[in-house]
C-alpha cells in the first residue's frame, strides 16, 4: 500500500468549527423555530460592495471580447494590482516585492516551502490554527515554541527565550481581538536582527487599527523591512472571504542562507509560485483593485466603522454587566473571560447556545492558553448585539 | 541568518518559458514592426464564453444584495457545483469525492502533502515540468524514475520497471499531444494494482480527445476507482485559464496506510484542504456551474472544435511540406521533430523565430526525451496556421 505523510497523525488539536455546527444541529433539532444569534466565525455579513463587484463583472464582460485579457495572468499577480497596493501601502518598496495570492491562510502556510526543516518556529497562543498545523505537516513538530498571549502579556506574545528562527505574529491579533503597540512590535523586531529570525506578520485585520500608538504596518518599525514578510488581505474589510484575493510583501533585504548561499527571499518565492501557483483570476484581481480607488476606499471604510461599532457596543454592554472582557478596539473580536473559575471554554459556550440561542468560539480551540475565554466576533449587525446583550442579561451570571 | 530550504538550490532544469520571452524581447528589439506568429504557450486565445460570463456577472452582482451568499465558502467547494461535476461527469461518485480548486497545477504539487517522503515517483519524460519540480522540493530528488515517451513508445510513457508508489500520467499528454489508448492507461491500472502504486492522473486536455479508443476518463478503465486520483480543469476547455478554476477527484476508495492505519486519501485531503486552502472566489465557481448547462455545454464544444481544427490542418500542412511531426487528433498540441539531427530544440527554436517570426516551445524544456522536438500550440485563428505554413514553406528545411 502507498505509505501517506504520517505527520497527518500529530494533527491532534480539536477543530471547533465542526463541532460547534453539530452542536448547532443538534440543538436546532430540538429547536427548529428559534433564532440564534450568530457571534461566531469571522465571517463578513455586510453585502459587498457596490464598486468591487462593479469591477468583477466588468472585468468578466471585456474577457467576452477579443483582444481583451483572458488567458494565464503572472503567477505574481497583475502589474496594474501589484502596482496600486505598492504606490497606496508602501511607497517605499517597488512591485516586484508585493505578490497576489487567493488568502493569507494559503500563503502563511504555503511560506514554510522556502524554510529548512531544522527552523525553529514561534507561535503565539492562543492563535490562528493554520500556523501550528502547517508546521506539523512539514515536520515541526519538535520544533515549536509557544509565546502565550494571556492577561500576564496583555493578550499579544512577547518575544521567547532562546533562539528561534521564524515567529508568528498577528496584530491586531485573533482570537483576542488585542494589538500590539509601537514599543511591542520594535520587541520583536530588535529580536530578530539580534537573532537572525525572521517574523512572519499576520496583517490580516490592520484595516480595524483605531489606536494612535499601534502600527498599520510591521515596516512602519525601524529596521523590520530586513526582517519580515507581510500577509494582508481584504478578506475582512472589503467583504472578500468569499472572493479569495490577499497579497504578500517581501521586501528585497529580506534575506535567507540557502547552502552557502544567501538569496533574496523574494526572488525564490517567485521561482516556489512559478512552479506551484497560477495567480489569481483576473476578475477578482480588478475587484481588488476597485478597492483602492475613492468610492472603494469609501465603501471600506465605511463597513468597517459598522463592524466596529458593533465591537464597541458589544464590549461596553458586556462590560456594563459586570463581565470581564478585552480587545474589540483595534479589533472586530472580543476576547470574553467565562464569568467563573468552574466554567471552561466549552461550557461557557454550551451556557451561551443553549440559554442565550447565541454562537460564539470557544477560546481553547486557539491553543491552551485560550482556555477559560470565548471569542465574539463583531461581524453582525446593531439588532443583533442588542438582542445578543438583552440574553446575556437574562442569563445573570455575572 | 535564517536558513533555507536547500532543495531549491537543486532545481537546475531549463525555465523555458522566461528565456523564450527574452528571445522574443530581444528579436522584437531589432525588428519592431514584425508580426510574430505564437504558436508558444498552450494558452486560450478565444473570449470568454458569454454563458460563463454571465454566471459570473450575475454572482457578483448577487454578492451585492443582502442576504447572498458572500461569505467564506467550503474549503472543498461548493455542493451545487460538486454536485453538477459528479452528476455530469461521474455519475457513479458522489459529490464528496469531488474537490474545488484553482487549478490542475496547484492541487497536483500540493497532493504531495498526502504522501511518505520515502515514496519513489515516476515521471513522464517530457512531461509538465511542474511534477518533477514539486518532487524535488519536497525532497525526492533521488526518488524519480522516468518514464520515457519517445518515437519508441509512441510518445506516451510505459510503466516502469520495478516498483515505484506514485505515478504521474498525463492524457491527452503534453507537450507530445499523444494520447494513451484503452489498452495503454489500462496496463498502468495493472501494474499499479500490483505492485500497490497510486496513478496521478492529469487530465487537462480530455475535451479534446476524438478518439474512439482514448477513455476521457481513467475510471473507464475497471479497477481505476481503486488506484487513480484525476485532475481536471476547463482551463483550456472552457477559456478558464484566465479565471483559475478545476477539480480533483479522490475516490472514497482510494486509501493509503499513515503507520498503521489505512486511510482514505479523500479524508485526508480534506483535511489538508481545510488547514492549507480556503476554498474558489464564488463567482469562479458559479462560473464553472455554467459549462455543464445546455448553451455552456454547446459554447465549450464550439471552442475545442474550433482549436482542433487549426490542430489538424497544421500538422496536415507540416506533413504536405515533408515534415515528422505527431500528436494534434487527441489534443491541442503538435509534437514536431527537427527536420535535421544537428538541430537541436533551441537551434530549431531560434530558426522558426528568426526566419519564420514563429513562436514555438523547444521540446527539451520538457525533459531530456524532448530534445530534437519543439512543441507547436494550436490554441490560434486559422488565419495564423495559414501563416505559419507560408513561412515554414519559405524556409524550405524538410
Amino acid at each position: 500500500m502507498v505509505k501517506g505523510n504520517t505527520r497527518f497523525n500529530h494533527l491532534k488539536r480539536e477543530y471547533v468549527f465542526p463541532i460547534i455546527e453539530q452542536k448547532l444541529a443538534d440543538i436546532k433539532s430540538s429547536y427548529p423555530d428559534a433564532e440564534f444569534l450568530n457571534l461566531g466565525i469571522g465571517d463578513v455579513t455586510l453585502p459587498l460592495a457596490p464598486s468591487i463587484s462593479n469591477a468583477i463583472q466588468q472585468a468578466a464582460l471585456n474577457m467576452t471580447k477579443p483582444g481583451q485579457m483572458y488567458g494565464y495572468g503572472p503567477s505574481q499577480g497583475y502589474g496594474f494590482l501589484r502596482k496600486a497596493i505598492s504606490s497606496h501601502k508602501y511607497p517605499f518598496l517597488s512591485p516586484e516585492e508585493i505578490f497576489i495570492s487567493d488568502g493569507i491562510n494559503t500563503d502563511i502556510v504555503n511560506i514554510l516551502d522556502l524554510f529548512h526543516s531544522s527552523c525553529r518556529v514561534a507561535i503565539p497562543n492562543p492563535s490562528y490554527p493554520a500556523y501550528l498545523d502547517s508546521n506539523i505537516l512539514v515536520g515541526r513538530k519538535r520544533k515549536i515554541v509557544w509565546m502565550p498571549c494571556n492577561e500576564k502579556t496583555g493578550f499579544v506574545p512577547e518575544p521567547a527565550k532562546g533562539k528561534v528562527d521564524l515567529i508568528y505574529l498577528c496584530s491586531p491579533h485573533n482570537p483576542t481581538g488585542v494589538a500590539m503597540t509601537r514599543n511591542r512590535l520594535a520587541a520583536f523586531v530588535s529580536y530578530a536582527k539580534e537573532h537572525d529570525a525572521l517574523l512572519l506578520y499576520d496583517n490580516a485585520y490592520e484595516a480595524f487599527v483605531t489606536s494612535n500608538d499601534v502600527p498599520r504596518s510591521i515596516y512602519e518599525i525601524p529596521g523590520a523591512q530586513d526582517v519580515a514578510i507581510e500577509f494582508c488581505s481584504f478578506s475582512k474589510s472589503a467583504g472578500f472571504t468569499g472572493l479569495r484575493c490577499s497579497y504578500t510583501v517581501i521586501p528585497k533585504t529580506v534575506t535567507a542562507l540557502f547552502g552557502k548561499n544567501l538569496h533574496c527571499l523574494y526572488k525564490i518565492w517567485l521561482k516556489r509560485q512559478s512552479i506551484k501557483f497560477n495567480g489569481v483570476a483576473y476578475p477578482i484581481q480588478k475587484g481588488q483593485e476597485a478597492t483602492f480607488k475613492p468610492q472603494g476606499q469609501a465603501e471600506l471604510e465605511s463597513q468597517i466603522s459598522y463592524y466596529l461599532a458593533q465591537a464597541k457596543s458589544l464590549k461596553a454592554g458586556l462590560k456594563a454587566q459586570g463581565y470581564t472582557c478585552f480587545g474589540g478596539e483595534d479589533a472586530p473580536y472580543i476576547w470574553w473571560k467565562t464569568p467563573r473559575k468552574d466554567l471552561s471554554s466549552w461550557d461557557f459556550f454550551d451556557l451561551l447556545l443553549k440559554k442565550c440561542r447565541l454562537i460564539s468560539v470557544p477560546g481553547s480551540g486557539f491553543g491552551t492558553e485560550g482556555t477559560g475565554f470565548i471569542r465574539l466576533s463583531a461581524f453582525t449587525s446593531p439588532e443583533v448585539v442588542e438582542k445578543a446583550l438583552k440574553q446575556i442579561k437574562n442569563l445573570n451570571l455575572s
